[in-house]
């Protein structure tokens, strides 16, 4: 619970600021807000291309990070695929959204993700919490997730 | 659960990006946080006005969608009431709020909403999962919502 | 719960838009991710050094206001032993954050605090829903907090 968490550095030690572009903070919050809605649709291709080609993936509950967007793909309509099955809604919400500019364009964004999941005809109830960890880099404008590694608050 | 999402197209067809400026994405941060302020405060005729004169609010729980900003205030008052007596604070939350462009300067937002319920002296509670599509008009300067439809993630 | 909030104007009677520039309301974001990562991950001195040397802090729990960073680090020392012997891990959010300029320079910022509690190997759950009410100062080009009242939707 008590990480070293470096609150004025960069993960490669250099000094960071709350300063980074209003236009780059904006963009990233599009993304996001996107790139969960796409998710919680179960659009797996489309949520896949929000990745880099060989964007990886490392959740808490697989022992081996998920590499690439076939893979990524994958995942999303085995859980679409679940989720239709209970009859399950899941969305995924980030807040408290902080992004650090890296060299070469690269961002490292942290942030913690609620999944709230509601049953048809049911409550709605608070699934998982989550921190986020990404790096999201920029092709052809576009920002893309290249390393994603999420952390379970309940497997600290 | 597995709704139509056209991940990079309006509801025109046309092709959207997340490239909206960042001037315009916190317009819209803005608007919404005052707007829910209102709300959850129960001012009735200030959230009303939030909407054009003959703004439409389409929610779940009503048949026929609420039409003008009279009928929209009488709806609010209505509720705070309700609230009053069952000592309960409401919260409504936007989240992962999505600002895509459309062409005469209106804005299609689409964004998740989380109530939250408190009642006097107990636990709060996820009380609703709703997903909330918009579209604001510009009015003098002013963001208003001009159209709203909110759909329950219970009742998919 | 109905409060009487000034919808249109600031705490000194002064006439409010939303139409604050982008890169105010993107560090206001910056800075708050950055202040509730320190704080959920007990970094109690990296925190207090995000308030005025003579900062006060208003909660809701205590009868008097905690003033000055030094206190303000000890009653997070404290609460993150706390955390640690309870196995529970806390995340505290802000959503619907409102920034309303003042006149030197100096931010106003109403947003809802939601407070999330996992325990290890547990479910997580909603702990306290909250208003919180800032005065942000900037001092050599960082925002800072020189005041904080949160109030508790439990206790209204």
């Amino acid at each position: 619970m008590v990480l070293p968490l470096p609150p004025a550095s960069n993960t490669r030690g250099e000094h960071v600021s709350d300063a980074v572009s209003a236009q780059v903070v904006a963009e990233v919050q599009q993304f996001y807000a996107r790139h969960m809605h796409l998710l919680d649709e179960g659009d797996a291709e489309g949520w896949a291309r929000t990745f880099t080609e060989d964007g990886v993936f490392a959740p808490p509950s697989l022992p081996e990070p998920v590499r690439g967007r076939e893979a990524l793909a994958a995942g999303v309509r085995k859980s679409a695929a679940g989720l239709a099955e209970s009859g399950e809604v899941h969305r995924h919400v980030l807040s408290m959204v902080h992004v650090d500019p890296l060299d070469d364009d690269a961002l490292a964004v942290r942030s913690y993700a609620q999944i709230f999941a509601t049953p048809r005809g049911g409550e709605p109830r608070l699934h998982l919490l989550c921190v986020c960890e990404d790096v999201l880099v920029r092709e052809n404008g576009r920002l893309l997730v290249r390393e994603r590694r999420v952390t379970r608050d309940d497997r600290p």
